[in-house]
């Protein structure tokens, strides 16, 4: 097996507050174990095309409480093809580099199986996203500042709400997974939360709201996952609670890609700092395939694919839990 | 002339941070110089309803750092009428309120004079909006708040906007008026600003868009008012620019309501606070249909009719300092 | 065993943040469960004393976003005393009290402890302190917001210490645990981090601070704990600094009582509302003397007896990592 | 009159939210211009040094949020001597620089002044404090965002404050100023509110603190300036409270310089960026010895020499709103 010498770092799909911690940490890690660092600019885009840059311990100062990430993102359809990541690899090779270190979610993983699989290039992945929705990681980089920014916008909404007795649908991002909604959904005591993985079905919120009022509560808060299976969009739905009860008064607010950005929380800066030292010692280990994660508060490795593949499931205590709050 | 020995506070219209504040102040007033105070719920609906409460100095304590309004808010349609009107002046007399206290913004100052001339009742306005958009003073309470709650905002939206290299299409409100926009645009460094007091024109606007490209910003913000002039909304205006710009990946992100909410800025707080010691004061003293306010820095009253009927206008200076900011 | 219908709920020691999301669950989950719940004000000061407070589902709306704890905290020098409980005992008993949950750190526990081996009184325990130092369960109530407040300070403090290429000793809550000071640490980017735990030296701090300034860093931060076992409080180790190290322009901030406020996250509001669930149903299932807490997501209990002499012990990887992070 | 075509920019003196914001405007300013600009790093230190660096309108990209200053800042001795200024002088010649903004406070603008009486180079200045204490401006930049920050840490501290009916004094800062501690007190809610420009005499202040427990406050808040004249430092105070009303649980709290840092408020970007054009406009309309500032809201010059000279009071009458809010 060959000696690493050299680690590239890349950020790659959307972007998620910690990301630049993450850099840092990789960084950091390398120039600790006497090892060189490239940063990779635009994720595969930029390693197709060369978009390298050097880093040292220094040049990542002051980045940590950054949001967003110094060595930028993108989705890149041309390493799908398989001219696209002969280039990749001639890029690495002139480059001398023995390894990568991939910061991204599902997408950037697979993309990286690939690219093992042709090349034996040693890659280990870091989950970055906001979605929490990879499988070998309790927690992804990005998602626990993303709920504190849901909450406290929805902690703002509430206080309009509220002056003026209104029902708010607030749309959350999260395609394919209501980690953001129910998280923050319970975290900003919303009265209902309409994710994916469940179908409430729409009379049974209709009952609910209905009930809510009965009980004395003046304004609510309905929190709905951009991928919610209801069949409706945020707005739609908003206007179907406003048609069946007219006694509200209903707005709509989508909180959008804010949730992408801000200095990351405190979570996030350590997750990220831990994630990205077990990658690096990985790569010098020589591992490869191997995606670092958190389990019990441990940092932990599971094969990418797993990670790719492995399902993720919603916390039934949890759903009970947003149940018994709306009492 | 009577002796003023009870008032009444109420806030009305859309709400505002600061809100809160004010209630405080003109409680804490009428503590402070003997009279008794009473909060009205819900705006004039309330006070038609005759929903009433006894306000006392350690009944308002802890409100001053809250969003929202403890007293509630809304907009009336029954005091639009000869006989809602009656009834408020009837519950008035009943409770022996001796002079109002009205926190809101236009609307509510308009339903204020026309009470007055009907009913000879004492009533000084506090301006409680986060528009900015009422002659006679420099700053509405609320808009501070706003601008603050804007601008955190888009520096998360610019995090993931720079990380992808994307032009974002961001919407802040401001109904009729463009201070809102202005001073979040400046103060967000926006490449672009659209509010309804100037129409830029959309070619100018794809000019300045290339050109921003041209000299190297890879990411770029639009904040554009709610009532921008140019005749699309926000999502035909992204639209337009991606079918002319195609060079551009574009997003809109619509702030919305969590502008109306938060935890009152420092501003907000002092300025409330000063505005309803002279509520009560000036009520005291036998003055009535004034709006307090402030200019230069000093608390100033102006004749609320003024106040409705004189217009405001955006400080070309800044408008300035806004294009000479996206070189 | 005798049927569970009324359950007392009290927060008890130093304050944290997350409190009342923690009373909000239990209320509601009382409420749920058709359990009648009652506050006692002031912890084991108000059980003595009787000061209780019925509490309904709606007497808790818009809290779970609130700082400190609606039912205030207290420390009680008379429950340590045969009659004090026996007056406490005597107050429950007349108010039909058939439970209760207490919300606290370590020294409320036992207090519980003995009341319950006295009295035979079932009694649940939620661990709420900021300080993380509790034994069976991964986080406390209250622990994420400190770390989160503690960080955004020190990001604050490092923009005017790197303007002035300065040194900032910056003391965190923590009297035996270093929990806050490590993970704010390692969050802020810290240069050193000192704790309890560990004394790692004077001497080894100094070769720190004199490389770090030699690779190019102009300005550090210190982060200690208060508890650090150096023998030097946080003034006397910047004083020794200073005069070791001439080249530095030293400074102090500690941050102090602001750790213990402000809106929770949204990790510890979700905690607090899945423990105050847990807490109510492990009483309505006749259980007692048992602490709820939080192991690899999941939530448990432990033996309260346990929760109060089981050792917590600080992460060596994170402390490895915080080595590593200051290359 | 020589024509100015390269200008300089140097922030100096204690550093201030909002001077990124200031000198990416001077940046941009000179770019619409199209006069050159160089940054000086470390004030007067950098000058003497030769410390300079050329600034394009886009290496102030995605600076205006940001805390600190990107050009450092510092007090220079060696500037106090005829030799330092000398050289001073040498390298504003040898780099073809025709005239400078500097960004500071009454300390860097004396000398701004000496330095032109002797060498005739024109100067502007733009006034950079966060104690918000020069004549000729109603606002510094920086002082907004530390009213919020102090505010903001009060609020936190007010949570636990009143969860266990304590007393806090907290300390802000402004030596000679109380701008501040008076603002930020009544945006607090603070009970008393000590200034160096005013001194209430203990005694008041110990009857005030009685009269409000017995109105019914649990709790209380002092607000203390750096510079508060009654011979006490915060600390003194404390205990000097705590033997004169043992009723009361006395902590304290120094906010220290957690005040200089932190994302700048909205106001202070706007406010920077509009004097950040008209100094670079002053410049090359040939005046000098001129600081910009803001008076009603609109954007003025005034003599350096007043703005140094010139002294600032108090306002009263919000002495006399802080008086009312404590009833």
């Amino acid at each position: 097996m060959k000696e690493i010498k050299k680690i590239a770092v890349m950020t790659s799909g959307g972007d998620a507050p910690g990301m630049n911690a993450a850099i840092r940490s990789v960084v950091r890690a390398c120039a600790y174990y006497g090892a060189n660092c490239v940063g990779i600019y635009r994720g595969y885009e930029g390693l197709i095309e060369g978009d390298f840059i050097e880093l040292t311990a220094r040049s990542v100062n002051n980045i940590i409480n950054k949001g967003g990430t110094i060595l930028k993102s993108a989705r890149s359809k041309e390493f799908r093809t398989k001219e696209g990541r002969a280039k990749a690899f001639e890029n690495l090779k002139e480059n001398e580099i023995d390894g990568m270190v991939v910061i991204g979610g599902d997408g950037s993983f697979t993309g990286a199986v690939i690219f093992n699989e042709e090349y034996n290039f040693p890659i280990i992945g870091i989950p970055g996203t906001i979605d929490n929705d990879i499988f070998g990681t309790s927690h992804t980089i990005g998602y626990d500042t993303a709920l504190n920014t849901a909450v406290e916008a929805i902690d703002k909404i509430r206080d309009t709400a509220s002056s003026h007795n209104r029902l708010f649908f607030v749309e959350v991002m999260g395609r394919d997974a209501g980690f953001i909604a129910l998280n923050a959904g319970v975290g900003a005591g919303a009265e209902e939360i309409l994710i994916p993985e469940e179908n409430l079905g729409l009379d049974r919120m209709l009952e609910s709201l209905k009930k809510s009022r009965r009980t004395g509560k003046s304004s609510s808060i309905v929190v709905v996952a951009e991928g919610d299976k209801s069949g409706k969009n945020v707005y739609e739905l908003a206007k179907y609670v406003e048609e069946n009860l007219p006694e509200y008064d209903v707005r709509v607010s989508v909180l959008g890609h804010m949730q992408r950005g801000g200095s990351p929380s405190c979570f996030d800066r350590v997750l990220a700092s831990r994630l990205g030292v077990k990658s690096v010692e990985l790569l010098l280990d020589g591992q490869t395939n191997l995606m670092v994660g958190l389990n019990n508060n441990e940092v932990i490795s599971t094969s990418i694919k797993e990670a790719i593949t492995g399902g993720h499931s919603i916390n039934q205590e949890l759903l009970r839990v947003s149940d018994i709050m709306t009492t």
